[in-house]
């Protein structure tokens, strides 16, 4: 998976995905533009309206149905006679219909990535050709354990994000709008030469986990929530940290300490073997015992590598047990409606020698000082 | 739809939205997080791999069902008694089965936008929750028509789209790579406070109308391809010129004036009441008679509003009669593979006086002169 590489099939998840499509009941699966797509490929047209996808046979044969005006493009990469292109003027399920014909695949069940739009599959189900069914799990397990390049992906992508961290506290003053913040991020990560992005929440708003407008204007007494993170050849980096302008109250000062201890007993938690709800439920325990519980509101960690989220979700309904080689965040938070909220997230790798904690900038509370006083 | 007037929802096309519902057979709509969620409620979260939607239904009554992280937010959008929160330890399909029950949508068919992702779908429908179908034609109705004020703001998103265009050809450069101009494209748009973005293909890489990648030098004796567009008030530009660097070889110069020929006459059979499908019909037929038609591989333009591509699609299987109000591309191109290919796009609105020309940057063949000689 070099990105500068050009564009070829990535055979060693072809041929795992292909092990665990032979592992279901499924006959087929169709992966559609998308960082899935691109994973595999190496490269991925961008999702558009358009019906596109690469259809993966059990018997190992793969084709793929583009738009007239991917098939020169699409016909580099997968050899022109793989390649079944369909006219706007003519739509897209004639081909389809004449695909599934020529690979058997008529009236069959056909797995689908996550990014599959719903539009296409209902459209397909719906003129008979074949049937359709989640492939989440099916893609998640083809990427599920990192390579020892990978690993190093990871690593050195956590190293940017952690980077940028100390360049944001140096950074960030009041006056300043969430915006401002943001894009300052987006410019360290530029100067570094990767891509990165992140969300930033002040005070109040930092009780929405997913906040995503960025108007407010920092103040004196403000906390803010910085969650970023980038990609280094393909690779994700995610962290948390909550800092504060001014001095903390009492409740918040409190709060931050329950946070960052979930964080750390649920890290200390992590071995090989040990169910990632196990780890999830450390963490609930620190936060419910302080009286917070109803405010944790999210799953304790999530997977990461080619994507931000992926497999393994640590959260209470995933009983699987951690392996060597597993990529995850863990992030507790207590949000408290209307007033304030702590998340504290680092990402772990499941390394070659144990336990990789790739975060390495400090959990510590951090109070910025106002330079213009 | 004011952007800065915070977060409401869009009660015309929320409207006109329930008029085309109760047309139809289905029992509700739902609308995922997407363009399309931000044109009604003037805000979407990401979307994401946690099943979020808004369902409408044909009373009138609405409900949203959200990750237990975004309840906070959507409660100050829907109000808290519309939202139904699901958390990561449970999972989304008990909090989706109450509802159906709640709303009497148990069993019944629900139209779903074009962004919704197709493994929710799959796994409601397995669970024997409710059934989907594309409710494509449904959320293109919605917004087919402009309104006076978005016809402002297409027509000066498209002004924009012209000056950065004057701004290019002054920029480009031999030596430059195709990321360059990319990149340029970017920072043009920037300056003027709007986002935008765009396309870049050099040379035989023209020949792929949706070429995705930026790694070509630009050599003397090459032609570029430049397809790009912003947002103002979220309505979108799209502009597409093709320049010369170095002088035009005769095939470069006969392809280019069968192109802006195409363009042109099919520009001047636009009227109201005329098909979508006999505009395509007029660049086609053009295109053809010199020979180019297995060419021309994609329609000939497609509808444009709060989406960089809406109904109505200008095709041959597009037989709707253009209204005042609608809005849309014309863009023949002629691709020949591994040589060259031209495309010149402009965006036509049906205005309350008549047929407006949106781009009004020349279509006349442009060489770039080399500076560094």
């Amino acid at each position: 998976m070099e990105e500068k590489g050009g564009i070829r099939l990535n055979q060693k998840y072809f041929d795992r995905l292909l092990k665990e499509l032979n592992r279901t009941d499924y006959d087929a699966v169709m992966v559609t533009p998308s960082n899935e797509f691109k994973f595999l490929v190496g490269h991925t047209p961008s999702l558009g309206a358009r019906f596109e996808g690469l259809f993966i046979l059990k018997d190992g044969r793969y084709f793929h149905i583009c738009p007239l005006l991917s098939q020169e493009e699409m016909g580099e990469i997968f050899g022109a006679e793989r390649v079944h292109a369909w006219s706007d003027g003519d739509g897209y399920l004639d081909t389809v219909a004449q695909c599934a014909d020529r690979y058997g695949l008529r009236g069959k069940t056909v797995a689908v990535n996550q990014h599959t739009r719903a539009f296409h599959v209902l459209e397909i189900a719906d003129a008979g050709i074949m049937d359709f069914a989640s492939g989440k799990i099916l893609m998640e397990e083809m990427r599920i354990i990192k390579d020892s390049e990978e690993m190093e992906y990871l690593r050195i992508a956590s190293r940017y994000a952690d980077e940028v961290f100390t360049e944001l506290v140096d950074f960030i003053q009041p006056g300043m709008i969430e915006k401002d913040v943001k894009d300052k991020i987006r410019a360290c990560f530029k100067a570094k030469g990767v891509t990165g992005d992140g969300m930033v929440a002040v005070g109040p708003n930092a009780s929405m986990p997913h906040y995503n407008r960025s108007d407010r204007v920092i103040q004196e007494q403000d906390l803010v929530l910085l969650d970023f993170g980038c990609t280094y050849h393909g690779l994700y980096s995610d962290i948390t940290r909550t800092v504060f302008v001014g001095n903390p109250t009492a409740e918040q000062i409190k709060v931050y300490e329950i946070v960052k201890r979930a964080n750390e007993k649920a890290i200390q938690a992590i071995a090989v073997g040990v169910k990632a709800s196990a780890i999830d439920q450390v963490a609930r325990d620190i936060i419910a015992a302080e009286g917070y519980g109803d405010y944790f509101l999210s799953r304790l960690g999530h997977g990461i590598g080619y994507a931000g989220h992926e497999a393994p979700d640590i959260k209470g309904s995933n009983h699987r047990k951690l392996e060597t080689g597993m990529a995850f965040s863990i992030e507790p938070g207590i949000y408290l409606p209307g007033n304030f909220g702590v998340r504290i997230e680092d990402i772990i790798l499941m390394g070659p020698e144990g336990v990789e904690v790739l975060n390495q900038v400090t959990k510590e509370m951090i109070v910025i000082e106002t330079k213009r006083n």
